[in-house]
């Protein structure tokens, strides 16, 4: 139940293996079981109207479930997205940044489990709330393979 | 029971309101159940490793099904995606385009679901399965509110 | 923002509606966003090896989102459940009751959501999690129609 | 790809391991790839109002996709539920059984995914969908533990 890699660490890592997306992302906090992660939000995450995209919120909420894998397992996780509902329920300000709250529900031997409340900045309102599953992959084995 | 747009009515449309975006995905089959849609996989669309990213395939899901709402509901739609569950079950290949093939189960007065099949083409084993839930505008609105 | 039915009485509403089930079914806390729901495990709700059944689970996350909704919105309030996604994380304990704790993320004029986590009593590791949606019926109209 | 139990080989085995709700079950149809499983409707499965309750069509789609996995893997197959999404989009008739007609996806070495479409007999517009995922036990060991 301890960290492998702290903040900063895990923000190196994360541009060393995701450099076209790692502008993107800030790791705002992190301790054991959550984490906070912002989309700087550019014109390419926008929709017609001004609002967030959907896949632009699909992809910060996966990377925080996924960096929180990392900061507990180590770089050798080579963990893999199984799973993923999501609810919309208000419309996200095209104007601000989006903050995203994970917290990591359970960290298993093969499976990963975490929730994600996802807020346009200054609103307490959450703009959709998102659970990511994620396989493992066996110990000593180079991946996990879609179970 | 009957489309207000056919395939290349609604291709036109999509190409007026997501100019950014129409250049990724065409209609390959349109019925008044059933959609099939392709998303021409670029640079843009790849993880390291060469797979498709998840926000690319959530965002081909969840323009499928859009886009055969637009073409049973016309074009004051103004529908709004309120949930999605995923389940992503194979690699994806990124050296192909994938291939959505889309049911709607459902068109009422309120809310629309539809399932998503998503395949790499050439191959009949789906690489992750999505369904979606639309909220739909009460006549005479201007545009569903996120319920 | 307000309740409009204290613990108290949505439990006697509970009763009256629901005389089949209620005796599962226990308020042990109520506020304006978040219930808490007690399961009284009884052999009916075990599977073979001492486990609570999913079933059983389903049913006490659905009945949370429903009671909030009821006291939130009063008697009139004939929502149906639309969509549900659950997690199932660990082993219930079937020798202990379950305990919700449920947090309403949305309130809207026609769709509600809700968050419930479910841990076996004493312990402090989620079971299970589930998010329900639900339909709300249109202002004056008898009942919602599942959309 | 085989099955190594036939459709009476898994109602034997089924009614041996689960006596008090095999008689709610019964397999109508079974081949490699797909599963049809009728839930005879009575009284307990009610609610108010004669719909099928939510938990007893969660319990029906959750056998179906369980079902198809012994059916294939055969009785050590001791997979345990991880995941469920559902969407509810009509009014079940709870003056008939219900018939759920369930596909599986993907049955891979520790997980598998199965879709189920439930129908009130007679109706062929679904009353509901669902995707169930299971995790299973590594070769040689006694059971999957919740990841």
């Amino acid at each position: 139940m301890s960290l492998v890699m702290n903040q900063e660490q895990l923000a190196d890592y994360m541009e060393n293996i995701f450099p076209q997306v790692h502008k993107d992302f800030v790791v705002e906090e992190l301790n054991e079981t959550s984490i906070v992660m912002r989309l700087l939000v550019r014109d390419a995450h926008l929709r017609p109207g001004g609002t967030v995209s959907g896949p632009s919120m699909f992809g910060l909420a996966d990377v925080c479930v996924y960096a929180i894998i990392l900061a507990r397992k180590g770089r050798q996780a080579l963990a893999v997205t199984t799973g993923c509902s999501m609810d919309f329920m208000r419309k996200p300000d095209g104007g601000n940044d989006m903050i995203a709250r994970c917290t990591l529900l359970k960290l298993g031997r093969s499976l990963a489990v975490g929730d994600v409340l996802l807020y346009s900045e200054g609103s307490d309102k959450p703009v959709a709330r998102a659970t990511l599953t994620y396989s493992l992959p066996p110990e000593g084995s180079a991946a996990a393979e879609f179970g």
